[in-house]
């Protein structure tokens, strides 16, 4: 990695901070990581049960590619480390970002019998790395949730696999995964998704309206 | 506590901006308070009509088990004290937070005439104390709005006793109390529960669209 | 007043900022006015056009009974500025507040033909000043928007009188006016009506369902 | 331009912020200019792929009448800087904003079968440079959506001469287009169209409500 660790450190609160203040990371939930060396493997993460709008540097905690802590450190890690990793391992990605947003918790439902919520048609998905035009068709794959971490990594796992070009996915009644290149990319990537999320939940209440009343823009 | 009073008071000054910010203590409403010492109680407390997004430390206000202010202080107690105290012996919280919002409004009235509100399989639920898994089913008590303020709070002690594992309670059409060990813990609650009510209040309005249509995600 | 202008400025300033913030001022709408003197009489008023999010002490303008400008300040003064002298002069205001939120426009186009809106059983109505009890019903009455200022102020103080005990009105699909004794009071009164309005159309909504789905809670 | 080219790129600086918070350019989306020079043409431009939230004046960059970049800067132009271009040249812009935001890009695609939205009746429209009444019928074209720049930017002087005295065009399920003398009366134009569309999206909701209940007010 080019950066340093101060300015990944930096990185991570600025954004568990901007996230926090939009509701997508209330009540501890959600959490941030950025690789600082992949031979062997060290990230930066955010420690479990800490509030994301109050995030210290000298909170995050290093581990290795097992979630173990490096050195001496406090705090403890997040329950979901393992689903950090694997993403990591197995998209090459230098950020893994994970929130809580009312809108991924209700579509994580809503679609869920469906294994996953297309999304297409929409410019904001120009944004998403590696595409170029709205016409683009986005398969969001959802995930059943589960307490499990080690199971449900291997869940996480294959779905990467069977999806190869997906950019996210949703853990059902949870919340959204995404990743980058670096944590610029992997923002980028969470703020479209939550906002194509909103964006298709709300039509879904408008489109009702249109369908009764036969409206000439239906 | 481990916490000295001026710690105390700057954090339910922080918290007090925090949610004033999110729409959750508009117009005065709401109040929060921090136990500064348990023998004989002294709690600390915002003052009744403070604008909580210009809230001070100094204004602040030390008050025993009665209710009654310690010293010479300025300001008036809020009518809710004694729900505070009340909560604070059942449960022997730390702190104890009460929000005004738009969707714990809502909410209390919708599910009045059930006596309370069952959250059941979120992710978010996890983040409540001692809860352990997604599959934890929460009851969260509503009790009918009253001024008669002695008479709430015996009552409010019932609902407590009569469920002892609860982590909060709705007042019909008036707002949502939570509490924890500590401040952090008592802010994380809240904002559980106000994701969770917001989340819940959503889903009722997509859900009617889902029935209609017999959408395939019913 | 005990409070210096320097003091009514730096408030006004701060009102203006905190409510653009929350969308109820976009586009330069809306404006602020208090009371700086009585006899005669002398109001601090922020001018038309100008962004409330940027809005500088320099810029408030110094008007006189009659909506005109005292010495020589550049600036326009508001087109509503009669409005603002017509509630200080009915109510013994001591500042008036105007908003633009997405809620008060709908609701006050809905409700419209009602001639107002009956708000009842909240405790957010107890911010009001004088209110007692959530069994409060407040009657928030709405005027037909125009453009011919001095007739509207005609209508405004008629409505006024027909409503003595009114905290604030509707202009049909423009805005809300509220006002207080000082501009803390008149702040508190903005944000409860726009929690109350906010509340109420979304509950609208969601009673929908309830009907037709013969729920429980109805 | 009377403005020194310092004080637009802090102004494009600062309205970026602005809307990135209101969350109308999340995920590098959107785009913003404004006029330095007009003989020959400079525009200062936000480049392509840059957080809004975190742009800075030295990543803005300098473009001729050709989307070309002035000078040896770094970054890249926008693929949208031929809109930009199109909108100074038809209208005389000074300003050119666009904003990604959750209502504009519903709303876009509900009235696309329309060719674009009529707003009428709303008090916010007299915001519209120009406008001096409510009884304003103001048409929002809707172009749309393309990824051949050239193309679309055709498409969109046609659209701008057919509707000579339109404030702003929606392209589908991408964005919305205002522009304005300076930077401050562009910001003016985008915060009242997000305000009206967003109240409109909201109204579509509850009328169908109204409707269905024979509700007095409808």
């Amino acid at each position: 990695m080019s950066q340093g660790v101060d300015d990944i450190a930096a990185g991570l609160v600025s954004v568990a901070k901007s996230f926090h203040a939009r509701g997508w990371l209330l009540g501890t939930s959600g959490n941030l990581s950025a690789v600082v060396q992949r031979q062997p493997l060290q990230i930066a993460m955010s420690p479990s049960g800490v509030d994301k709008g109050e995030l210290r540097t000298d909170q995050l905690l290093s581990i290795d590619e097992n979630a173990r802590i490096l050195g001496q450190q406090g705090g403890k890690p997040s329950d979901e480390s393992l689903l950090h990793i694997r993403i990591v391992k197995e998209r090459g990605a230098g950020a893994v970002l994970h929130t809580h947003s009312i809108w991924n918790t209700i579509l994580s439902d809503i679609y869920a019998r469906d294994g996953g919520l297309r999304i297409e048609g929409y410019e904001m998905l120009k944004g998403l790395q590696g595409v170029r035009t709205h016409e683009h068709a986005e398969w969001l794959p959802i995930v059943e949730n589960s307490q499990d971490m080690p199971a449900l990594a291997e869940t996480v796992g294959e779905t990467l696999n069977k999806h190869p070009t997906a950019h996210g996915f949703l853990l059902r009644r949870h919340g959204l995964y995404s990743w980058g290149e670096n944590l610029a990319q992997a923002k980028r990537h969470i703020e479209i998704f939550e906002f194509l999320l909103e964006t298709i939940g709300r039509t879904l209440r408008i489109r009702e309206h249109a369908i009764r009343e036969n409206a000439t823009w239906l």
